[in-house]
């Protein structure tokens, strides 16, 4: 399956470059068409539960302006291919400085090689990881039930069980493409803050309640995004966010886990999990359960209005607006970690189980 | 051995609250003595290998002023003695929220508890996990020729098989207090991003090399430099350091990993690595491998200015002064990832090989 992606991946280009070489041949002057990727180019598809592109395209001709850029394109497609065929793969920082031995096709900053690099991955409508790109970072922490099935390098399969781990944890690779797995898990919960995660790691919260938790660690990373993508395609069960109760967790974090962003829309096929909801920490659970909170901030006050006005995701979903002008009405934010003031086990052994009993009542 | 520092901190706690108590029935005014934390206090220790305090130390007596933190000071003593008696732990943050619980004592501002935290774990000697309070982060990750030995919740001991994760790897806990190592590796690298930690994966550097890989994720955390020192101690083998070539890898992940930081001497004892050696990237390399460079940033020549007339690391070593010297007259810093010029696996072919052949003449 995995393979067959990372194949068809590898056709694209070829087929792509046997286009711009018999055009060559004919004296015809070669293009490369890749979608628009920006703001205009997106909308939120209810439906499919993401962010998607409208179809408007750009054309890269050849031309005296244009050559150094074609070219550049043209290396990178050629690196890809190579990547494939030799099973290897390249961080973006990584390709950046390969090509300082591809003479005047050379980039200058990583800037340049990054934004060629997303027009390709746009192009082809894989993700870059399919091209064997791989992020910079890694990110991500999974512990409980949950088996990952990866292979070494010579090929053979190696089974990881996420029960194993004690107080540690499974560390997601930045690609994760490869990966399968095997599960009898009930839901995942996607965790904020890593101290959070290793309060429930603590308590051997999945194994009393048959989940696969995850440590976000701030924002998802794209391999992290991608691991539960893929996941929850394979196991079909739903995922719980549970992030502070301002908007940075509301949209940076939430948002972007459930319907990706604007800004990457191309991608969010690959990377939204629009099966999430929200948990909490709601405006709402600082009431019920009486917790401490923090005023918001100039910025946090700024970033809800401007979703309420401008973010489609919001728009479309009437409980979220209660939810943030409830939240800007309170004048204040909560932390995950809030629940102590009643005790380290609160959380685990009132709200969490609390929570749990409607998920149907999960903000959408 | 781990139990039995913890148990020492519940006695330290106990001494300490007695000779309170009995001040206190005897109509005398109670004290508590920690020793200053800052730059006045400090020397580098050259035999220990890290900075190391003076001795200098501040006396707080319960007055009409100082009531208010010495209430605090009594309570966070006591919330260590009840999480290290219940076997549970609590982050930085969560006792700041449990506090909300203390009436008058409650802490208005995280500062404020983090403050009085690092003052009790001065005052006692201990870093601040033997008195159970962990950190926030999680941080580092591990693959290799490492059986990390841990304990699940029931006190069964777990064997953690760092070659057997695939693409992926052992995520390092927040609490590395109680972890025990078996290894027959030859060396740890430390690497300083995600993204070189994976290609060595990839590479299988650590079957070839028979060593430990850790990815620090730039500035290690708390747990990172713990996990690794207590590792080193135990398995008395050398610590590599692979680290971006300029002055925030030189001082701040290197420097920090090594002999700890000027701010937090009072644990330095229990976080620095003194046994680790600079593998690189050095300015000689940048020469010797012909590699691709980014111009000096103002900060990066202000940071070498600073190591070189007030570090007392830096002041101590002959081989360091020359190497930044040699760095600000080139005007240029260098990315560990900028081998890829020669090919991904040049790093893994030539320059680890060819490095690895003198660590005798690693930078100290």
């Amino acid at each position: 399956m995995t393979k067959l992606r990372t194949a068809q991946a590898a056709k694209k280009i070829t087929k792509t470059a046997e286009d711009i070489h018999a055009k060559i041949l004919k004296s015809k002057s070669p293009t490369m068409i890749t979608p628009i990727r920006s703001l205009i180019n997106i909308k939120y598809q209810p439906k499919i539960g993401y962010f998607e592109m409208l179809g408007k395209k750009k054309q890269r001709a050849l031309t005296v302006r244009t050559v150094r850029t074609f070219a550049q394109a043209l290396k990178m497609m050629s690196l890809a291919k190579e990547l494939i065929d030799t099973d290897d793969m390249a961080t973006k920082r990584e390709a950046y400085y390969v090509s300082k031995n591809w003479g005047k096709a050379g980039f200058s900053e990583q800037s340049e090689s990054d934004t060629i690099m997303d027009d390709i991955e746009a192009m082809f409508a894989v993700n870059r990881e399919q091209l064997r790109f791989t992020p910079e970072e890694k990110g991500g922490d999974i512990a409980g039930r949950l088996i990952v099935i990866d292979t070494d390098s010579l090929g053979k399969k190696i089974k990881i069980d996420c029960t194993r781990f004690g107080s540690g944890a499974y560390s997601i690779p930045t690609d994760v493409e490869n990966l399968r797995f095997q599960s009898q898990a009930k839901f995942v919960l996607a965790i904020e803050t890593a101290g959070m995660f290793q309060r429930l790691v603590k308590y051997d919260y999945w194994k009393k309640m048959k989940c696969i938790l995850i440590s976000m660690g701030g924002v998802p990373t794209r391999a992290c995004r991608r691991f539960i993508r893929r996941l929850t395609d394979q196991l079909k069960i739903p995922v719980y966010a549970f992030v502070d109760g301002d908007p940075y967790g509301y949209f940076n974090i939430y948002r972007t886990l459930k319907v990706g962003s604007g800004r990457a829309a191309h991608l969010n096929k690959f990377f939204c999990v629009p099966s999430t909801r929200f948990l909490g920490v709601t405006p709402q659970d600082i009431i019920t359960y009486k917790l401490p909170t923090h005023p918001l901030k100039e910025v946090d006050i700024k970033r809800a209005k401007d979703a309420l006005r401008n973010d489609p995701f919001v728009k479309h979903h009437k409980p979220w607006q209660k939810a943030i002008n409830q939240m800007l009405e309170m004048g204040v934010r909560v932390e995950q970690q809030a629940f102590a003031k009643h005790g380290l086990d609160f959380v685990v052994n009132k709200y969490l189980p609390s929570k749990l009993k409607n998920p149907s009542k999960f903000l959408p």
